[in-house]
């Protein structure tokens, strides 16, 4: 998915301090639950795509490529508001997530796993299930 | 700052999907408001001391060296959850944010830019000013 129409040539694009890879961490966060979701990427073209299309549009490091969140599961995040952090090498979305799910595990949230017990005992626990009906990963 | 009694030989940092450089993304989020506080980096160490401490520990990309945040400013953060995400590279803290400043630049927030306009008037526009009394750096 590329389009050219999309510009990146702007002026807030360029106040973003990409990585050495051409990525900025994307925090995605549910609008109204204030629940954090997932974390992601995004290079210039992505972020700009998300501002065209009003949906969170991230690039796979896996699969290098722009991957508009949605598109397989019908789970897209539609984007209400784009903050950018303090040195400019984090974005934070704030977003409504279709189907509640933005998990590609099927869950509501990716961070579902919270650390429990202390010491020799420490281990992550699993906080919730993946949402009936999430039998497919939620690209 | 390096504390040799702090044990990072655990099954659940060897959970973490470390990347290339030793590190894992993390997102502090704020108990009560449920704002998006910041986002840092943490080695193995790091999150074992967060999690020995009950207070944030970063890894300092810029300084390369651990970061017990406030210990310059006092504005440490307490960890009230640790939480890690479906594929292991990305944690979230639940904090209590003390002074209720966890930004450098004196502020609340490090996301106190919201994207604001469309096209060529597109821009990072400032949402909140420093809290008075914050006039240094906050490590």
């Amino acid at each position: 998915m590329s389009n050219p129409s999309v510009q990146t040539a702007f002026a807030w694009l360029d106040q973003v301090a990409w990585n050495d890879d051409g990525l900025v961490a994307a925090i995605a966060q549910e609008v109204g639950s204030c629940d954090v979701l997932m974390l992601a990427w995004m290079n210039r073209e992505a972020l700009s795509e998300t501002l065209a299309r009003g949906e969170a549009v991230y690039w796979s490091r896996s699969r290098q490529q722009l991957w508009h969140k949605g598109d397989t599961s019908g789970h897209f995040q539609k984007v209400c508001e784009i903050r950018l952090d303090c040195d400019g090498d984090a974005v934070l979305l704030r977003v409504e997530q279709i189907g509640r799910i933005a998990c590609h595990t099927g869950r509501h949230s990716c961070f579902y796993r919270r650390l429990a017990g202390e010491g020799d005992a420490a281990h992550w626990a699993e906080l919730e299930a993946p949402i009936a009906g999430a039998d497919k990963e939620t690209r």
